[in-house]
């Protein structure tokens, strides 16, 4: 399902294709997030648009609202929110222990309160599966349980074990499955490496989960209050630790030098609510130069806080008010950053709209061009 | 610059083409709102594949934000929020006297303060016409007074007095532009029929107007309180008391049944905030039966409180929870009212944005079903 196609001899870059049930995905590739089954303002067909192949949504979510026998109805996410991309579905796992309240864990059951309107699920890995099998989900995540970082090596450890015991729950599980159904059969599946910060811990999991022979492997566990320093060390001694013939998918991240950096630490797959979640505040980014030619120096820089290749501004700022210039070249070049500017001081919904399609452009166009840059042997 | 293609024998409809500096425009048409330089969360493009060939904007809003200075720099409204479709502009009396505070009124001029942010403003008639030649403006508005209903005679005969001043200043304004300029000379100017719910007053309005010479006319004062039965009569005497050759304009009307009603009389022109504001609260404008086979019935049923014709639903009843069925069978087939009940309940704002192009889609719908029963001689 992973084809490797070429490795970078200038870092652990790779390229490569995944394929899935509903079509092919080039990797290293960015995820746009439909967490409630749907993208923030904008219709799937404008993602598809500026290049993504795959898009990304939520078991937890799905579960609350719309809920399962809704999905059921219409025979999957996909059908339900109108989209022929494939999706790839995060465990729930995350918003469980993030989200919810009043969570108890109880053996391999963890126990929750929605916190949208207090009503009552059990989440189990087996379940997690069922789950998934009703969403469609082209790629399913495993139930894992991701600590925030810094912590202690304990809870790490603890963490780790019980992500490896669900881990194979869930794969034993998906596989009795895969012998009753042809279509459950293409579903991917993919583990979630833990571990923390801890080499050891990390270097467990990897092992642990590799052994079990999942589709594809996640890195856990990063994005989540570490400094960006701390995630490359860890990337560093994780991604050797997996197999090259399966695609690494990197968790949450992240801000574009964080993928860059990750990219050459060998990640081939990545998803993050920073394009989306920014435009709401009016936060654009923006490419500083040619585009194709940044990639270089971004590889270059992509460890720097501040890189020089690519901006972010605050359109509210009144200083945008009488500015001409395009909000891009590709597909914003018709509106200008003043009309921004407008609609976020006026509170139009257009603006949300449109800081959206610029964000996911530069992610979109960011991913593109670090292919280039791979298939060019510049990274 | 307006042409009139048919008139009904069936009754007082009209079938035409009104000619504007960007282009030509099929009337009886309705005009989506664009207040703030944007339509509720679409691009005009979208409007415009629903079959707008006109949209309207406003002058005491854009006055105020963005502000003259910046569409000046842009050189027109069209080019600040890129569109070529012809923009109406409302003139803004109908704002000042709604909207803003502290308003005094001294000889021509009109004193106010911004409701947003309390800044003083004057606006007299000169001033309006001069705001619409920065917007470029293809139909300007003159100027007016709008009173609501009820009222009193003295009054009503107060602003009509007012109105035909200020009427005689825009024009003889207007008109000494156009020597000035070929491009002013293009923009087009409508009086303003006031006169509340007096017919004497009214068909003395439309006298002192229509002796001035306006490229088209329009009524105002209705749609502010009074009953759709009052609204009828109105028309039922105003729109003869205008000239043929010149098309007829109803501010702010309406529901679809006033549409028709107001088509059957005489009128020409529409813009209203319904599809678009009702939209925001999940309130849908659906069909019910064929709709091409249903504009005689509406004829038949216009003055009926609840036509059988259409239908409008509120999208986040639950019954809507688990519906399949289209939102609609034009720009919305692949959605389904599960798929929008979902988005509203979860304040996606993608669900404002499919319920807004259902709403515009059913007015221009609406739109094209009665120019087409015009033409058929059925209306």
């Amino acid at each position: 399902m992973f084809k490797l196609l070429k490795k970078s001899n200038k870092s652990n870059a790779r390229l490569g294709v995944l394929t899935t049930a509903r079509g092919k995905v080039s990797t290293p590739f960015f995820m746009p997030i439909a967490t409630k089954a749907a993208i923030k303002s904008l219709v799937v067909s404008e993602v598809k648009e500026m290049g993504a192949e795959i898009i990304l949504s939520n078991t937890y979510h799905n579960l609350l609202r719309p809920g399962l026998d809704i999905i059921k109805k219409f025979g999957s996410l996909h059908k339900f929110m109108d989209t022929d991309l494939p999706i790839l579905t995060d465990s729930g796992g995350y918003q469980v222990f993030s989200l919810s309240k009043l969570r108890k864990i109880k053996g391999d059951n963890i126990e929750f309160q929605s916190h949208i309107d207090g009503k009552k699920y059990v989440l189990n890995p087996k379940k997690v599966i069922d789950i998934q099998v009703v969403l469609g989900s082209d790629i399913m995540m495993v139930l894992d349980e991701c600590v925030g970082l810094p912590t202690t090596k304990a809870k790490a450890l603890e963490a780790l074990e019980r992500t490896s015991r669900w881990a194979k729950i869930a794969i034993d599980y998906k596989n009795a499955l895969n012998k009753k159904s042809k279509t459950i059969k293409k579903q991917l599946v993919f583990g979630i490496v833990q571990g923390a910060d801890y080499k050891d811990l990390r270097l467990r999991s990897a092992k642990e989960l590799t052994d079990m022979n999942f589709d594809g492997y996640a890195i856990g566990g990063l994005a989540v209050g570490e400094p960006a320093k701390t995630m490359y060390k860890v990337l560093s001694y994780t991604t050797p630790a997996l197999p090259e013939d399966k695609a690494r998918y990197l968790m949450g991240v992240g801000y574009p030098e964080n993928i860059v950096e990750a990219v050459k630490a060998g990640v081939d797959m990545f998803d993050c609510v920073i394009p989306t979640r920014e435009a709401r505040h009016g936060k654009l980014y923006l490419w500083k130069g040619k585009r194709s030619a940044v990639i270089a120096s971004a590889a270059r820089q992509s460890s720097r806080a501040r890189p020089s290749w690519y901006e972010t501004i605050n359109i509210t700022n009144s200083k945008f008010a009488k500015d001409s210039h395009s909000i891009n070249d590709t597909n914003l070049k018709n509106y200008s950053l003043a009309y921004l500017h407008h609609l976020f001081k006026t509170n139009e919904s257009l603006g949300l709209r449109l800081a959206t399609l610029n964000n996911l452009d530069f992610y979109m166009s960011l991913m593109k061009n670090i292919r280039q840059a791979i298939k060019q042997g510049k990274l």
